[in-house]
């Protein structure tokens, strides 16, 4: 359940709340919005349940106990109204502003990546993407460079100032990747790996979190949760294609599951049209899809020979591609944002009798608080 | 195969080769483009292919011979390279400009048709959609007005000056849906019902070919080929979602199969948001991702008051919703055009090592010749 | 809503209901059972409900008034708890014993026809199929020999004494396929044809329902709603697989379907390992694998020579491989039913506390009332 | 590329081969089998694949060498044509014996886990299953007991005599599992866990490998292979469903998974209707149907008073059920093998000119050698 307490609560009144909830075996998760701070309570409550709820609605600056509707509960809308804005470095994700995480499927060779980390800065990318340790579908592929790509790719940082994000494939990974590394990703395979999810819980980098390619919306955010609750609020969601009876395209990019997220949850949510369409002639089309449906930004496979590449070589753009994407990507970002924030946000629905734009998930784009969640390096 | 002349062939030299394929006992189909003619050899032609290939690429003014590489000939690309541009009264699809077909899903009454027709033609519409014939799951569900709404729809066509488009569900049904409407819709459950197929490839009316659900691209586009065979060349083919495990929303719609479309046909693409998420609050941002993946228009369903709709009540938008999603997707569908037609054509890949925009689907907003086929009523 | 009779009610008494029913505008469909009967009351009540449901409660020999908890009425279990047996010349289907209907994808000449029944007949096929019109994917494939076809699949009843199944596309061929033929087919592309399921539901002939490839168990059973309310009774379901990810095999075979439909229909079901698996060496396990789920009987593609075959070559078995399936199927089926009809009846679960049969399916192998619905040509 | 060798070839020639492939940086695994040695070839041989191939085509005791059709390498059938048999304890698996895991979903303590053994075991199970680490969903829900029940699952394997089967999570978990339990099990999220499936591949114990619930059989196949070339030849693999869009129940049981695997892998197959169907009642039929499809076995979850259960309550059968289905099962496993030992070898098919048999995998059920992989505790 979720306490709401009252906008003129103290913090000695939150406390006490949260310490009735400790005293009944229970854990509070307390998230303080602009407006009012919300409380949730987890555990199992069993029968007392309604006798607790009607408890905790009597103490002291509590506004409302409202039941939680969603199996998730720190990830809902619920819980936190506000987008969770993540500072990485210079890079702000969710603010309203356009991400783009480009860079190779694999990190190859120090040349390989810099060239490419110094092409993509210079084209407009925000984050710098690079696989260091690769889940390959089959034992005798390419498996990464490993921690030698994570040498490189903390170099390129230095170069471009861009933050880096690489995927961690086990939990006795994640201190090293930690290290180098900026954002940690978890790959489509691993979307169920409790236990990863739950170690990358425990450190302060945030997580990009890809979609399962056969999960559901709420496996998905089950998935968040299990990092969130485990201590790390800094959740990306990566939409990267579920495994469809379609066999023109690597996977069917599931859009709508953009304006869907950004109703259900406070995350951001970016989109992957890299893995998700599996051919790079689709990569610009379904970026801008993407952009159109709301995402907060794309994550693209760049690579300066991609038929060289040792991995995904078909569906890696070259560097004169990235620009032509960039050239048309971010000025529609920009109009768009400017179109919602103007007067999108006027028309109500007759049919939902409140404005059609909170519910489109738009509401991203309101007004939001000066900080996000700063994750200093 | 393919009978490519050369583009100084006269017309008894296009001639002549059609005698020749008519005598084997193929059947020739031509299209004349603004720089060549193709003819489409159609037909069992068994062990005698190569020689037959032989002796036409020796016939004068023939410049190739190539086989098809797709099971779809006459809807393909290599047939056709330049886009099909269709027009019907007012009304101009495929030529690069936004086609918004929107009304209800079912005709319920002369006024709830009238107050939706003027409500949409006002916010700009191009299209009027609306339901007579209604294919329902349920025998027990409301099966549409039938003839009544057939009338009402073309009594609106006279007071909007909108074109109509309304679902045919059955061969005998075609003369007299084609006899009030302009354009004849196939539905999704349809899509594979091959004596319907032909029955509208028979009448002088363009067809929106909606997208199984369970249907694969190519299937799709046999499905358009099963029209075009049969003498009808102006197909439009919507994607209004594929079923697959994600029950959030009612189909997952594979905007992916926008670009895909683009490169492998010159038909125009149109998206469906209303049926492909089953949800009003998602249609706007879906729209909006279509025309970012390419679509040459949308088709939304429009109820005046969605609750009290008789069927697909929690997908109809309102008039206001309608003008809010027109005020977003209007410029953005401009600026996108603007940017496709200035810069975008000047990439080259090096990986493919031809210009990206080519493949990406943006030849839909090329050079294009002065006149589509146009359809009078 | 049902209207369940008490086991004493007269027939006076059942055409008061009946009577009373119609006074409403509304439609009765009974059906009388070996211990009582049950009336269906189709159509839309609106508020009037609750006051109908007391006032038909009240009627004399009325047992009880239960609203239908399903989306389909007449199809389910709940109208009718005793099995569907079709009896169609010699064969009967549903009854217990084990169906099988044989023959080639096409008929493509009547040599090959004859031989192919022949072949089967001697094999114990109880069901000769063949495909007079063919619904193709490609519009320049062979379309079946037509109503050629129909009079060979006539000529082969008469020498083998088997009743024949063969498919039919669109309403205006029902009445010509329903002279030649015993069993009407349905293909899995028209399960949603509305225009032809109530065509086929007007004729005295068996309709074997294919299960659409997109379609949901419970749409498939609304499809055969439309068939059984249209006025025929006798139809048979029939799982040919359903679209997935998995590419290895042509469809993936549902087979979980049987023991579900056996629980929600007392229609007989039908399973299709030729067009399910796409592939010939694994029709026999899948054959016997629809056997194990409880299958009413199996339908396969036989040919003499699979690699001369004109449609689905690589799917049709050849006659030894036909006996050789046989030769496992029939003494399987018969085990399975002695045991069933034994002892397993007995197992009753705590969990659910009734006996674990009913659900499971078993119920079609249990005491039958002696007669089907006999279908006489 | 495979090295197969002549029947007559000496050690020394085998171990000449595997010397050559040495010297060139690649890693031979080699397989004898009754009639015939082969030595898989892996690594990455880029340009020298044709010279090497002619090069150790000619050292003597070579028979052929040959490139591998399938990305598979050492799970495949041309590597090892007789069927993988494992013995753990007195359980046998693959020698066309019936294995039967069964018990419940979670240990939940010591008297439910004995209470089920006890009762299994009577009914003819050979093997014990229960969960451990469970993988749930939700981060709220049960976990498991964990340590604690693998030590009631060793005490239940002392009572009982039965082999234990449980769930291992994550790389630093297996030592512990491993010490407990008798069969390791990979679940259906962690299939592409690639650093679980390595560490499982360096134990000496065999492991259960669930499909995932979004994975096409190639992929399975590609997961198996990673445990095989880590060292560890004992892999047993588990359909337990696949999902669709179908939703009446849990996942879509993908029976005919079963006869491919059989024609592509030398490695068991059993099936799981369990978590397939997601409900008790058709738990039964679906076994019966597995085993009609050919596989090796059932897992069942089984609990003494279901309803109570702290997870999966709605799929667990109860005793009593459990020992029903024991009762149908056994008998018609036993004719089956008695029919295919038997006969069904005898028919050649035409179309494909070999042993029907073969190819429908039949051939795990022909002539075996006397001796499996013994897995001594």
């Amino acid at each position: 359940m979720f306490v709401v307490m009252a906008g003129t609560a103290s913090e000695a009144e939150v406390l006490g709340v949260k310490s009735a909830i400790l005293a009944e075996g229970l854990t509070p998760y307390d998230h303080a919005g602009p407006d009012r701070t919300v409380i949730a309570v987890v555990g199992d409550m069993g029968a007392r349940k309604p006798a607790l709820l009607e408890r905790l609605a009597a103490l002291p600056g509590v506004k409302a106990v409202t039941p939680i509707g969603t199996p998730f509960k720190l990830a809902s809308r619920e819980f936190q109204p506000e987008p969770t804005i993540i500072r990485v470095l210079d890079a702000v994700i969710g603010d309203g502003g356009l991400t783009v995480m480009a860079g190779p499927c694999s990190v190859e060779s120090r040349d390989q990546l810099f060239e490419t980390a110094e092409g993509v800065a210079a084209a407009g990318a925000t984050i710098l993407r690079g696989g260091a340790f690769k889940p390959r579908t089959s034992p005798y592929s390419f498996q990464g460079l490993g921690v030698e790509a994570l040498r490189y790719l903390a170099e390129a940082r230095e170069r471009t100032g861009l933050p880096v994000v690489t995927e961690v494939m086990e939990p006795s990974q994640v201190d090293i990747v930690a290290e180098y590394a900026d954002i940690l990703q978890i790959g489509t395979r691993n979307m169920q790996n409790y236990s990863l999810l739950t170690a990358v819980g425990r450190v302060a980098r945030p997580v990009l979190l890809k979609r399962g390619y056969g999960a559901t919306i709420e496996e998905w955010l089950m998935a968040a949760e299990y990092i969130v609750s485990s201590g790390n609020p800094n959740v990306i969601l990566c939409e990267r294609g579920i495994r469809t009876f379609e066999t023109y395209t690597r996977n069917t990019m599931d859009l709508t599951a953009v304006p869907v997220l950004h109703g259900l949850t406070h995350l951001p949510v970016i989109v992957d049209p890299s893995h998700a369409t599996g051919k790079r002639r689709l990569v610009q089309p379904m970026a801008l899809a993407g952009i159109g449906a709301g995402a907060d930004g794309v994550m693209v496979e760049v690579h300066p020979r991609p038929d060289e590449a040792l991995s995904d070589s078909e569906q890696q753009l070259d560097l004169p591609m990235f620009r032509s994407m960039m050239a048309v990507l971010v000025p529609i970002h920009a109009q768009l944002r400017r179109l919602r924030e103007a007067g999108a946000g006027a028309a109500r629905t007759a049919a939902e009798g409140r404005p059609a734009t909170a519910a489109t998930g738009d509401s991203t784009f309101g007004d939001r608080p000066p900080a996000g969640a700063a994750v200093p390096r």
